[in-house]
């Protein structure tokens, strides 16, 4: 086996050595040459080599000073350049490159050939400056890393000649002079620098192998797990220079655009510069492409054609848009590296549906590269990145999407300014269901306190709206109608802008960027996930408008309609609360009597919609208690308003207070403690149905009974709504096929699943609160612990937002399993926030469930989701 | 088959026609006949007999009427008394008896017999008055039940008949002339009524063949689930009067004390009369034992002697302890009825060991025979059955126990009537951690508020300290400190009387019995107990107090002691409140130090009283803020007393409030936040054992983390406990053994016990805990809606009162069975409040749990029902 392998310039075998032999760096080297690409020439000394050197006393094998010096004759003929020469010196990088990399464990040897001979010539090229600055450099990396002078030393002496000046001031003379002092530090404290190339080649390479076992590389492979392999590999390769003269330049660029995903080259370069110009930002680059008066395309079109060409043939080979470095040297271009390019989710998607339509991908290649959840930032409008910003606090990236507006304290105040077309921005400590109907037209939320999960987080995602919450940089001060952030005090009025992907709050209106329109790209990709997906996605939606939404975005039902929201329209909060406060079951019946018409019209509205679909329905769901006024409202105008006095409302929030409400008189046990609010929903969703269907829309309502522990909970409830259904049915003549199900999110429910189905049409997992009990935690108080956790790697996500299958997928597995054993056709999904978690969702697929229900921005997140789920892990 | 079967006076056939043939009470007469007891001879007409009565149009089948005039012949024979005789009449009783008993369906006819004739001679023998007495009873009876004659027409003639006069004044004259009205009434409306008794025995047996199928007794049936059998057997027997002249007379007795249990006969009896006037209460009745002058033995030593001989053989036959009727009519001894007798809770422990003793059972059925709850009473003070009492309201009965006191409304308050040595009756509304120091020293605790497992009960239970909760009977006002109820006002100071056993408020001091002595028969019982039981059992205790009861009590160790109650000692509290609020990581850190040595105090004194038995020690486990004042506290004044500003504490009160406190931030994950709290405790605890080991007490620390939801957390808390105790052990030269295990108290941690059974050395159930988040019910909010449920039939008894095995006890199962599959010999109890249930000692038994542990007042009733499941379902 050869010590050596030669790379670029036609010089590369076509089997390839792979990593082990040649280091990661080298065999990508060996790569790109073998498919033509013009990369500078040179080559690479086999790991095999480093190995035999650390078995054998540091000695080389036979043989390898021989292959290095044919190495380099081969490379100095690819050039024309030879070592030393003083019109045409080969000047070489010398880089380490294990099987694995280990990063900033060996500095890179730049320019090494350089000599007082050779600087010469690179001065007739690059300039006098630039050439003695680079063995300046050289000088000084050489003396570090190869010869072993220790850097301060080296620094002690350049300090003593530089006295005030700094080196970055330094004229060509000056740089000649420090060069000088350098070369007389290393020859004090250690060998001669030395002139011959060949000896500095060699000498670099002893340095490089014996780097791989330094303290640092031992350490960094044993606390990163790497298992200490044979030894490294070493990769000499010509020096090439944008700066020099003639047609000199060099650029960065992506074979395609990565924000948008339009195809053509995409990028910047700068003539007669090195890479470190273009860093710096002293110059400002032009564009590769185009026609313009300094874009590559114009200034020399055929290097920009060959370009193209290597774009095309770099995506033909990685099947992926790339991000390639590329320099051109007196007329001769190179690409110093390319990879798989970053791009924005919209250009994303973009680019794998062209690859599609290319021939280069196929259809699952393309849905398995889009990760789901980036879908859901395509549509949303986002900072610019040019903007000017003042960031005054920071809280949790709850809900993407930025927004704008002036701040408002009460949820009123939102509807005030939306009436006059002001949008607003919502600021609470943290929200409550009364405020919802602020939320909705609010056109964003920020929270002091809270978490990803908090009631706030929950609802904006599920209305699309951006929101940061768990501000804790933020004090709230209602009474007085401000905020304070750092030095700013935000007053109610004042613009705000907040930045839901980030968690960022500034101040003052931030330019934002629209979501581009929709090229469609999207929309082909998510038609292609449904023609895969075994499992249906519906959406969570409480509204007509919400509905329509969720059907636009793709849902094929709604798995969760939330039927408190329908109460806590003003109407019928104030009949809901005359409700609470009746003393008898007539005024009880009286106040559900004026919130039936209010229910039937909105779900009404929701069963439009949705014509042809189904709609899942949860009778109410949290305790009475939270649809009375809180601690920190004005009790009085409240019973004033419902005709009661303070006395007998104090009298019923004491009453109804519960110490741990997660865990109290909700749900089914409202339904049947009173029995009366479960009847009047029912009769409210039949008489929409009813109506409906005599229009001749397609209704199909599935009754939904929430927080199920034992079977017989279902058994009466299941009784009481096909009570109240036939005698609507009845009354109207005819009427809409309908299930009645519950949700399983107690784990009692899941565990005696068995009994629990015989009562049921349906299942559907409420994984939201199932994950709750399960844990023990509850969301709104995870706040104080878990960002210990999550710094303790306890828990890197919480199981709200990630589904946690280990756990709760045991129960969700289990109620699943024991439901279909005693109905083998059971419909089973999943309406919580993990319906639109792509973990969720491949753990849900695999376990046989029949659909998922997510917010409907989520709905494109777990089409997506759905299908690669089908492809990894097909099921028939 | 014959259609008559006799019975009494020798004439029983020895093999058993059996309840089907013969009804319960027929198939009883014979048993008890065959036994030799001197029962009243008669015969049974079959349920066949009925059966084709039914079957053939109401008609008897052929040669039941000679059969039954043969009975009839065999019966005078017998009794030596005749059918219609003037001096000697046969009167007889007739009552249905059918397989299944049906009680109140059939009234008896008694007096069956008496005619114009046979009432003389019945009322030379005991009497005109009487005679005359029952026979206008028997055709008052006869009238109504047999001759169909409608009750209110025989009640408006009478009524003319008596005019102004009541019954009970009339002399036999005046009882005579209503005979013959109420005949007149019977000749007018149906058939006149027989003399001849053939033919009333005639018609009173088609009348009770016709009471079987009649449409109440259907109903009953049908609503009872009885299967519609053949028919009801008919039995009649010969009447015997105990208030016949010569010696004559009535008792009721047991055949060992029903108190006690301790032997020899123990009842009552009246010379000259009848059952009814023992009932009655107009003449004292003496008892049947003693040397006082009107005792049986006394006055009838030869029946005594006959009676006490009876009362042996029926012990023998039935092996139990009897109560039995007994009529003696001149001179003659007749047993009317025995059955099993009720017995105090202390007198069945009694009983039982003395029947073991006597030979009669064996010691696994004097197991089974307890109801290990009884034992809960046989150490508690109960209400005198004869005290007067007024009752004021009524509650939920907590814990068990009659207690009097003096009203108070504040904890406080109880430890300055308990240094006075005055005892005292704890009002709240509901009690919290900070109430525990006046429960201690209160006689007895009552509260508005909550449930069976409320905060209150559950504590109160462990103190073994009768308990009132839940009792909205009464309003309680602190601020006046008073509380009403009904029409009483009760003041601070008043005195009132608690029954934890009924739930009864009571004014005033009520007489209560004090427990009798312990006459070691529990002992005993309890020590045949540990003999069989494969499950041990340990108490919860929190103190050493406390632990050397429930050793006395039998516990073979601590299964649980709640360190949280130590810090609410008032100078624990102090420091813990200052820990809470204290900004800085050493002002916490002292304040932990002064917590410190009261903590190794109170271990110190738990470890000596457990000396060579193990203790498990739960790290603390409520949420921090349970330690700051409540909203009703002066925060004025508890900041003054911790010398920080009102604002300070306001805005940590504010920070540390939860939602849902019970899924907040509690448990390990304090012990995670705030790792100095747990290394204090567990400091506190080594010291305490290492100093104890030094003294040479066998100290067997066992180190429970509460509320673990991830295998990580347990890990890292293992790491904690172990390097503490291995540094304060380091400290003393040598300590103890100790284990490191956590409670199973969430679903999660029981799904994946497999990962958490690698960090730990045991598991203990916090059933408690897992039965709340199972069924996602809260045990203090539960009293909204679970009377509802149970009234429902949808939870008969509350899942924290009794084991939940269907649901919680899957996740026990698993938790156990998975735990073990990680380490075979994982040591596994529980230590809810189920560790005394005895329906969850049967299932813990039957999964192979190593403990359970409750209250030290629960300890026997646990080693008694873990006795009974193994005599039931043996393990190895």
């Amino acid at each position: 086996m050869p010590w050596i392998h030669s790379f670029g310039a036609g010089r590369t075998p076509a089997e390839d050595a792979g990593k082990a032999i040649l280091g990661g760096k080298g065999a990508g080297l060996a790569s790109m040459s073998r498919m033509g690409l013009p990369v500078p020439p040179g080559f690479t000394l086999t790991t095999e080599a480093c190995g035999y050197f650390f078995d054998n006393g540091q000695r080389w094998p036979d043989g390898l000073e021989h292959d290095l010096v044919e190495a380099v004759r081969s490379l100095e003929e690819a050039t024309g350049k030879r070592f030393g020469d003083s019109q045409h010196p080969l000047l070489v990088s010398v880089r380490s490159g294990a099987a694995i990399s280990m990063p900033g464990m060996m500095d890179t040897v730049l320019n090494l050939g350089l000599n007082d001979t050779t600087v010469q010539a690179l001065a007739r090229a690059a300039g006098e400056r630039f050439a003695w600055d680079s063995y300046r450099r050289f000088v000084q990396m050489f003396g570090d890393i190869v010869l072993g002078v220790h850097f301060t030393r080296m620094s002690r002496a350049a300090d003593a000649f530089l006295g005030d000046r700094k080196i970055e001031n330094l004229d060509a003379e000056g740089l000649k002079g420090l060069t000088d002092v350098l070369k007389r530090v290393v020859a004090e404290v250690g060998r001669e620098f030395p002139q011959d190339p060949m000896e500095q080649l060699k000498a670099a390479v002893d340095a490089v192998f014996s780097s791989y076992n330094s303290h640092r590389a031992r350490y960094y492979r044993k606390s990163h797990g790497i298992p200490d392999a044979a030894g490294t590999a070493v990769n000499v390769q010509s020096m090439v220079f944008g700066n020099m003269e003639g047609a000199s330049g060099t650029g960065v660029c992506f074979t395609r655009n990565p924000k948008t995903g339009a195809t053509g080259l995409f990028g910047e370069w700068l003539p007669n510069a090195q890479g470190e110009d273009v860093v710096a930002g002293i110059r400002t680059p032009f564009p590769v492409h185009g026609t313009t008066p300094d874009t590559l395309e114009h200034t020399h079109p055929a290097l920009y054609a060959k370009l193209c060409g290597l774009a095309n043939d770099l995506e033909t080979h990685y099947r992926d848009m790339q991000d390639i470095e590329f320099t051109i040297e007196q007329g001769e271009l190179f690409i110093l590296q390319t990879r798989t390019g970053k791009r924005s989710a919209q250009a994303a998607v973009q680019i794998v549906v062209d690859l599609v339509h290319e021939g280069v991908i196929t259809r699952d290649d393309a849905l398995k590269r889009i990760e789901p959840s980036s879908l859901e930032m395509v549509m949303r409008p986002v900072i610019s990145p040019d903007a000017k910003k003042k960031v005054i606090a920071k809280g949790l990236d709850a809900a993407p999407g930025a927004a704008t507006g002036a701040v408002v304290f009460e949820s009123a105040d939102c509807q005030e300014y939306f009436d006059r077309d002001e949008p607003t921005i919502l600021v609470r400590l943290e929200t409550s269901p009364e405020d919802i109907q602020g939320m909705t037209v609010a056109a964003g939320v920020l929270t002091a306190r809270g978490g990803q999960t908090s009631h706030a987080a929950v609802v904006a995602r599920g209305m699309g709206k951006p929101c940061v919450v768990g501000c804790t940089d933020i004090q709230v001060d209602y009474s007085r109608e401000l905020f304070y952030a750092g030095d700013s005090v935000i007053r109610k009025g004042d613009w705000i802008t907040i930045d839901g992907a980030t968690g960022e709050v500034m101040e003052g209106k931030v330019e934002m960027l629209s979501p581009e329109s929709d090229s469609g790209a999207m929309a082909e990709l998510l038609s292609w996930a449904d023609d895969v997906a075994r499992l249906d996605v519906r959406a969570n939606a409480d509204t007509g408008p919400d509905a329509a939404r969720a059907r636009e975005l793709g849902a094929v039902g709604i798995g969760l309609c939330r039927t408190e929201h329908m109460f806590f329209q003003p109407e019928s909060l104030k009949a809901i609360r005359r409700m609470i406060l009746a003393d008898d079951p007539k005024a009880r019946q009286r106040a559900l009597n004026e919130i039936l018409p209010i229910q039937r019209g909105m779900f009404a509205e929701i069963f439009r919609a949705m014509d042809g679909l189904p709609v899942t329905i949860r009778l109410l769901d949290p305790p009475l208690h939270e649809f009375l006024p809180g601690h920190d409202e004005d009790l009085g105008e409240t019973a004033r308003a419902l005709g009661v006095r303070v006395e007998a409302l104090k009298v019923r929030l004491t009453q109804l207070a519960e110490s741990n409400p997660m865990l109290g008189h909700r749900g089914v046990r409202v339904g049947l403690t009173s029995p009366e609010v479960y009847r009047t929903q029912v009769r409210a969703i039949f008489e929409a149905a009813c109506e409906l269907t005599q229009e001749g829309v397609v209704v199909l309502p599935e009754v939904m009974i929430p927080l199920v522990a034992l079977a017989g909970e279902l058994e009466r409830m299941r009784a009481l709504v096909v009570e109240t259904a036939e005698a609507v049915i009845g009354e109207y003549g005819t009427g809409p096929e309908y299930l009645v199900g519950t949700m399983i999110e107690l784990p009692r429910a899941a565990l005696t699943a068995g009994d629990v189905a015989k009562h049921a049409d349906f299942f559907s997992f409420g994984t939201n609160d199932l994950t709750q009990m399960t844990y023990g935690m509850s969301r709104d108080d995870m706040g104080k612990f878990f960002p210990d956790y999550q710094r303790a790697g306890l828990m890197p996500h919480s199981p709200l937002a990630v589904f946690d299958t280990e756990g709760v997928g045991q129960l969700v597995q289990m109620g699943t399993e024991r439901g279909r054993a005693t109905k083998a056709h059971l419909k089973v999904g999943v309406c919580g926030e993990h319906g639109g978690d792509p973990n969720g969702v491949r753990f849900f697929h695999a376990n046989g469930l029949n659909y998922v229900s997510c917010s409907p921005y989520r709905v494109p997140v777990a089409r997506l989701a759905a299908a690669v789920a089908q492809i990894e892990n097909p099921r028939g």
